[in-house]
């Protein structure tokens, strides 16, 4: 279930597999061809059988696509995976694409005469499908619709489909049975006036019905789709090889138990019906199979996500403890690491011991690791510079002196999934190096002690992480936080802090604080912590009652890198504060060493004088 | 041309209109119909003879609109008119609802059955009436675009369409000739392959040819339509009765001239073209023209907009000059203001008295004030918690012992446009109106000292203002700031600082900045420059290029507001070096006795200690 560092990036078949995929593309009279890091739930977290975009390009980022036209091909990656898709891919045979300046929908525009472009309508949003339509028939082009995935007909050696057993998740972590959250969203069919909901994406499905699974890589989600009907039992389509006896008996009891080969039928018997899709989630493929049968799309939110996102008392109480022993595995990590002479340990070494220890103190307290929630970002020097970096035998390297490593992990507890993020030194820093990772844990800060009215989105707290680095002139690719699940995917929905955080911000909520700074060839930093959005209280002397969050997440953060005279009196109390409740929660659960180690790592820093 | 304050509020006949429209509505089978605040221009800024919410209802804001049921009535207000529309509207016959919880369109939807709703389809945009008819239409309803707008029928004494004076705008001024300009769109519309596109906005004429006119109060607009061809002469639908014979030889050298009345036959003979409209901006009945006669409307942003937002080298010359200018009327009114006993001075005579100062400091240099550039915001003690309060006759009142005055206000010179609100204390202020002034003049630093990317929004801006009210538990219900146009309209757009400025900000654009502070009954707080997008610069030891604002608006902030010992370092440096550029480059413009006012006024506040 862990991290396997063996997969070293391999394009060397490239340039066969694109020429192969040409000729089909040529067969068929198109013009070019999408292949999106898609499955058929259009999550983040895919298989490895439906890992067509890494097969063709050796791109293996979490997000990404390419489009292969008749004599050029193109990777579009974001911010994150600027370097990262130099390395991994043939740049002979494709040219990688910023998709934050240049999105593929504004590409296509750009290029010249009408175009027959692709796609398999299984791997892409209705949304995503539209745009692109609407894109190519503006210059007299279109879009293809194919009823067969071209790749699969090239991929030779393409792998099973998982078939990770299904367990339930117990009603006292998941603070509410799925008979609860099943009535809940027939409601929403009522109040809608719609007759059924399709759920694509596998987090809705194990959310709804409380079971995990253990279908793709650190995330506990079961491939499956779901139809709920406003005035019929549910059906769950899911492979019946991933249900133990005592599973299927407890999913009967709330469902028609149907085989994945059947959804395609059981959609297009909805005509006649209001089926509800959301139009960010659910594949174009779907839409179609509803129409053709007659149906009518009413494009909403997948009734799962917002509630999901918005963590009730079990789930918080879980997440709390889970970040409790966390925070103990990762003091007793920063311990060892802390003991270990510069350039004596690998970032390898240093992700298996985490690991390690993680395992420990799981089976410590009965709440056993399921599995680490990422691969582990462990980037010593210059690959701790890039931002989603993934170790391999290849890329392995020692932690020398003087360099920082970014060390970026969580893991799945059953009660609760972590992420964190701890940039050290190894070694003695540069004050460059102490100046920016003091801009960064000022941002860090901001979020920490910010206090915001209802009705606040995410983008409306993003700026606050950013702005002293961009007083000094920097500033970072990627988003200062993403939602996070319970016992679920490390990366979730609606809720985020980024320029493009639109969601409402609503207490339960929990999200990542993590704004960085990223020298390329030099070092990389990061500092982050999971925070939960508490609900309004009084302030005094105030007009409005205010949210705020609570940081779940406890780790000293490192005094070697803090220059202490560019931190302000609010800050330098957060910190200290931060650093106290650390020592109170963590020191009982660890060794009379590490606790010793441990009061030192949170000592207070001096106060500036008063003025 | 100046403000007149004999306007009052006067609801009195609501009743009977409201009935005599309902009897109408019956008539033609609807059930009901929106009273916009707008023109057939769609602009914040309309002449007497359009002010059919103000007739109909007594409310007089910038912004609304009126729902007219058979059985009820509502009034729809933004944050600013909160307590306005309540003094205004005759609340037996409207109910106000907050058009930011619940836009029309979202109260339409909630409303029970289908609705058949009737508007006036030259007084709502494209956008609008989409959004109005999707509602309506979801709900089985319809939206009914009328052929003559039902009040115009029970308005007796409507005024006569302004006829106001058309001037030329010097090249020198504008920094651009009129022909550049229609060059530039010719080419804008051969890149979106346009036939061709209508002005609709008076702003994007008066821009576009370099001319101001004199239509509507404070803002120099020609009220006038103009459809610019990619391959013909320009039509400008212009009253000739507004035209010197230079102008009329000046503008017919630059287009065809042509009566506004001929306009719709002219928009109907578009027929076979591709047509640019504006969807935000340009009536419905525009597009319906269109479409009717076989063209096809493109939607796209006015191209005039954005490049009369990023201001030329001349007009920034001219935005300076006009602010030093401005400058020295503010001192020379907070001077004699400060010299006064309190108890005194109405809102009223502080208002006068300043338009009076401000004439002469106009003479003084040549460039005459043409006008205010909007009604004076003149609140003293409660009045100053009524975001845009509007002093009148009735409301009226002195200046008392211990209250704040609140003043905003802005000119109209020919080379610049200027808005400005300082707060200060009549008397002794109490510890809490110091304590808002501070956090109100915290965010204002903030976003004066701030630096930030390319790319950046208004929207990543916005919560820096307002961080230091949201951790005291206080907020504002207004933006933070607005675009502001050279010698034209003062609220204009694209760009701004608020929730929803998705503008990116580019150099050359003027923006205000002016958090504030408002407790209903007790007191308001505002301080309001406005600041210059500057290009990227440089910083030491950054990686990235960082754009900033230089301050435009030169005038003392009252140091007998500040509580010191809340600001940090960053922020008393600011706040001192705005202080001592505002004393060099006044005090030149000043007679003795003002200026060793200022020089006081100015004088810096003590540094905290090091630390």
């Amino acid at each position: 279930m862990f991290q396997n560092f063996d997969d070293v990036v391999d394009f060397s078949q490239s340039a066969g597999r694109v020429e192969r995929l040409r000729r089909i593309l040529a067969d068929q009279g198109l013009d070019g061809f999408v292949v999106p890091r898609a499955d058929e739930h259009q999550g983040e977290y895919i298989p490895d059988s439906a890992a067509r975009l890494a097969w063709l390009t050796g791109f293996a980022g979490s997000a990404g696509q390419a489009l292969v036209l008749a004599d050029k091909a193109y990777v579009f990656v974001d911010g994150r995976y600027t370097l990262q898709v130099r390395d991994q891919v043939d740049l002979c045979v494709f040219e990688p694409v910023s998709s934050v300046e240049t999105p593929l929908a504004a590409f296509l525009a750009k290029l010249a005469g009408p175009l027959k472009i692709g796609i398999d309508p299984w791997l892409h949003t209705l949304g995503d499908a539209k745009a692109l339509r609407e894109t190519l028939e503006a210059k007299g082009g279109s879009l293809i619709a194919l009823a067969a995935n071209p790749i699969d007909r090239i991929w030779n050696d393409r792998p099973m489909p998982p078939k990770g057993t299904v367990s339930r998740h117990p009603d006292s972590l998941a603070g509410q049975t799925a008979e609860a959250k099943l009535a809940a969203i027939a409601s929403t069919l009522a109040e809608q006036v719609a007759d059924a909901v399709v759920l694509t994406d596998p987090s809705s499905v194990a959310w709804t019905f409380n079971i995990r699974g253990a279908d793709v890589a650190h995330t506990p989600l079961p491939l499956s789709f779901a139809i709920l009907h406003r005035a019929a039992r549910p059906q769950l389509f899911i492979d019946p090889d991933k249900l133990s006896p005592a599973t299927a008996s407890y999913l009967g009891g709330l469902a028609d138990l149907r085989d994945p080969g059947d959804f395609e039928a059981s959609v297009s018997s909805l005509g006649g019906s209001v089926v509800m899709l959301d139009p960010t989630l659910a594949a174009a493929r779907i839409a179609t199979l509803v129409e053709e049968a007659g149906g009518t799309v009413k494009q909403r939110p997948d009734p799962a996500r917002l509630p999901r996102a918005i963590k009730n008392e079990a789930e918080i109480a879980g997440s709390r403890a889970a970040h409790r022993r966390d925070g103990a595995a990762i003091v007793a990590f920063l311990k060892w690491l802390d003991g270990r002479t510069p350039g004596t340990v690998t970032e390898i070494a240093a992700a298996e011991k985490l690991a390690a220890i993680r395992a420990d103190v799981g089976r410590a307290d009965g709440m056993d690791l399921r599995d680490i929630s990422f691969d582990t970002i462990a980037g010593s020097g210059p690959n701790g510079a890039i931002v989603h970096y993934r170790v391999n035998r290849d890329s392995d390297r020692l932690l020398g002196e003087g360099e920082l490593f970014l060390l970026d992990s969580g893991a799945q507890y059953q009660d609760g999934t972590t992420d964190i993020t701890r940039t050290v030194p190894i070694g003695t820093p540069t004050e460059d190096m102490r100046h920016k990772f003091t801009l960064v844990l000022k941002g860090m800060i901001a979020i920490s002690v910010a206090r915001f009215p209802k009705g606040t989105r995410g983008v409306d707290l993003d700026p606050l992480a950013r702005i002293a680095l961009w007083k000094a002139g920097a500033d970072y690719a990627h988003g200062t936080g993403h939602g996070v699940g319970s016992y679920l995917a490390v990366h979730e929905g609606p809720q985020s802090i980024s320029r493009r955080g639109m969601a409402v911000l609503e207490p339960g909520m929990i999200l990542s604080n993590e704004p960085g700074y990223y020298r390329e060839g030099e070092f990389g930093i990061r500092i982050e912590n999971l925070v939960l959005v508490e609900p309004a209280t009084e302030i005094a002397g105030g007009d409005l009652k205010m949210m705020s969050f609570e940081t779940l997440t406890f780790a000293p953060i490192d005094r070697r890198l803090i220059v202490p005279t560019l931190l302000g009196r609010e800050e330098i109390d957060w910190l200290n504060a931060y650093h106290a409740w650390t020592f109170d929660i963590l020191s009982p659960l660890l060794d009379p060493e590490a606790s010793s180690w441990l009061a030192k790592a949170t000592s207070p820093l001096a106060l500036p004088p008063a003025g």
